[in-house]
């Protein structure tokens, strides 16, 4: 419009888009800010979970071929069908079927743009007006993300250190209400790097079914543990309380930048069928996009031929660095990792902020530690704990040493005297 | 929860999500579960815009091989950034800009997971409360879609079929008030298959700089045109209004389903930047899966090895295929198509029902044509036209020549006595 002789624009950015919402990502990026162009060292990353571009834990050679073989196929140039590439469905049926004690048909794998769209699609189906999610605290951060952004009230309950990031139950007894919709689960978890047992799964299904609520099950680090306990799938309970089970090709297969992922529906009573969320997942996905056709067509070969010593030398990796950060970080006294993870690729660790002199919080420690060491964290906060840390060891053994080493210096320049 | 006795799910889906919300596709199959199983003829799809699986329309070597090349680089397994490769951007700033009088630089190019992924950020990011949006009326009905998912007011503006299915401008001004976002257009059209004159865009932005509006324009068929006039995209007028164009892979690459996508800003005062739009999509994009990192990663090689015959030979297949259809159609009495299509590969029908014996609307005609006839056509319901038809004409030209041959056949069954 004209006005008093100047054109005027109703253009303004969406405010709600605006108001900071919280990512790992827009974390990062806040604190890379901070890093000093003029050190020569170069930077290492413990923020990302994201190790696919270091040597030890690059894909293999079978998963990026059977990616060409679909490309040079010329069979996955259209557009996919909602519900996906039937064979993809049907091979992921089959490989998860093989650790669950029924049959799951290609009916219940929904294929979806790597695991945030599966948490996009799950919170969208939810969405009712009232209606509350019960999410960990700890947690990745994109279930409250798209909670709060879709108006989905969500109430943490607490994840206990003391008791290897065991899920709170009595807490969440107390937090449910007739409009509670859900719990979620991280497994291995994302991000303390605790596996849970048979037990506590078990315990958080009969919770579930006691509230009448389904449970959300992330695991997208399936299968990648390397302490004592194996990897449960939270499936395995689907007959106590129907089981939302999310996952994806990005970290045991190495490949985050495909942006293929997964919803399993771990309900061999078919309750969720029965209450329509079969039907409103398929509705979400056809206003979103699917996963590119060719990568769904390669999907088959990936599972068949991807080498268990593949698999084995990537745990190996990880659980070197796993204990190394829990040995090496532990001795600084200005910090406190409480438990030796034994899953995933990351570990919570206390920032002991008695022990520095003229830090705040865990922001801040970031923020300098960025600009002073050239080392990259993510602030706690970012994953609800404020004054901790949440690490990535997925990278080479020898980043992490040297890594460690830097924050060990900055300990030493900053540390109350 | 149990009660007396029975345990109850506190579980239902979204009834937001099961409101069918209207999708071509989701159209298109409801019309074609009519289709007839004991039919022995192959089903004719004139629904979908998607002829990337005929051999008339395959992609080339050139395209395929630079997605092979971009995959065993090993170079693009990771997360992608939020913004997107850097190279990728680069080569589509530069690609657009040969037709611009301004240079496009890296950062006004947005990559997106396909055109549904950047119309979804779009609408997004101009929600806001009281906002309304101007939508033509036949049009791509995802706008409409995600405008009512996000609860942004719709308000619809009609194309003249009389006058080669321009514009009202006259109704788009009697429609727009202090709460109106923007306009959104679809050049080369779908779903009328008309282009636009420079003139008639240029009349466009001066209303929408009138209103102090911005332009959406969708140019996802950008280029492909093979009538008389040639392609001016809306860009050409972004110092008048700003302009944010949509485009994809999909249709002049013909590899839809490798979902890559973008959002250009073709506004060199900076206007959009300068309300703060270019940062909301910024961070709209944090929250939503990227498009593949190695198709982003082929990006460059696919611009650069495309060869003008390939794209040329697209083009004279959909000439000949307009030119068939918009003959043979006309020759049946229940149809009539006003506008020989001139551009993207798609045509509007109108649906002559006084011609037929008890049919009462599109959708039912579409139904007893699928069972009866094996032919699948969009309801011009689904792009906003009651008692039109969309067809595709993206296919062989045989299966045309057979579709239109079925239909004559159905309409001298069922043509008034």
């Amino acid at each position: 419009m004209e006005m008093n002789g100047r054109q005027r624009w109703n253009i303004e950015g969406s405010e709600e888009m605006n108001k900071s919402s919280v990512t790992v990502r827009g974390s990062l990026n806040q604190i890379s800010r901070y890093l000093n162009s003029e050190d020569d060292r170069p930077v290492i990353g413990f923020g990302h979970a994201d190790p696919s571009g270091f040597p030890s834990f690059r894909t293999s050679s079978a998963i990026v071929e059977a990616l060409v073989d679909a490309v040079r196929s010329w069979k996955f140039n259209s557009y996919p069908s909602t519900q996906g590439l039937l064979p993809a469905r049907r091979a992921l049926a089959e490989y998860f079927s093989k650790s669950l004690p029924y049959q799951l048909s290609s009916d219940e794998v929904f294929l979806t743009a790597g695991c945030l769209q599966a948490i996009e699609i799950i919170i969208s189906v939810l969405t009712r007006p009232g209606a509350n999610i019960l999410i960990p605290r700890p947690a990745f951060p994109h279930y409250e993300t798209r909670a709060i952004f879709g108006g989905l009230e969500v109430r943490n309950f607490n994840l206990i250190p003391q008791n290897n990031w065991e899920v709170d139950l009595q807490a969440v007894q107390a937090l449910a209400d007739n409009n509670t919709v859900a719990i979620v689960i991280i497994n291995p978890n994302n991000p303390c790097g605790s596996v849970y047992t048979s037990q506590h799964l078990k315990e958080i299904a009969e919770t579930a079914r006691k509230l009448g609520i389904f449970v959300i099950s992330d695991e997208v680090y399936a299968h990648m543990v390397f302490g004592k306990k194996p990897f449960v799938p939270m499936g395995e309970f689907g007959s106590i309380a129907p089981v939302l089970t999310l996952g994806s090709l990005s970290k045991k297969w190495s490949v985050p930048g495909w942006r293929l992922g997964w919803i399993l529906t771990t309900d061999p009573n078919g309750i969720l069928k029965k209450h329509g969320i079969l039907e409103s997942i398929e509705n979400y996905k056809e206003i979103i996009p699917p996963p590119a056709t060719c990568i769904q067509g390669a999907v088959p070969q990936i599972l068949a031929k991807t080498s268990d010593e593949f698999v084995s030398s990537l745990l190996d990796s990880l659980k070197t660095n796993a204990d190394i950060l829990y040995e090496k970080i532990n001795e600084i006294p200005c910090f406190t990792c409480p438990n030796k993870p034994e899953g995933s690729m990351l570990a919570m660790v206390k920032l002991n902020l008695e022990q520095l002199e003229g830090i705040r919080d865990d922001v801040e420690f970031c923020s300098k530690v960025a600009r002073e060491e050239s080392v990259v964290i993510l602030p706690g906060i970012a994953v609800g704990l404020k004054n901790w840390l949440r690490f990535s060891f997925g990278m080479e053994r020898c980043a992490i040493e040297d890594g460690v080493a830097r924050l060990e210096s900055f300990y030493q320049r900053h540390k109350l005297h």
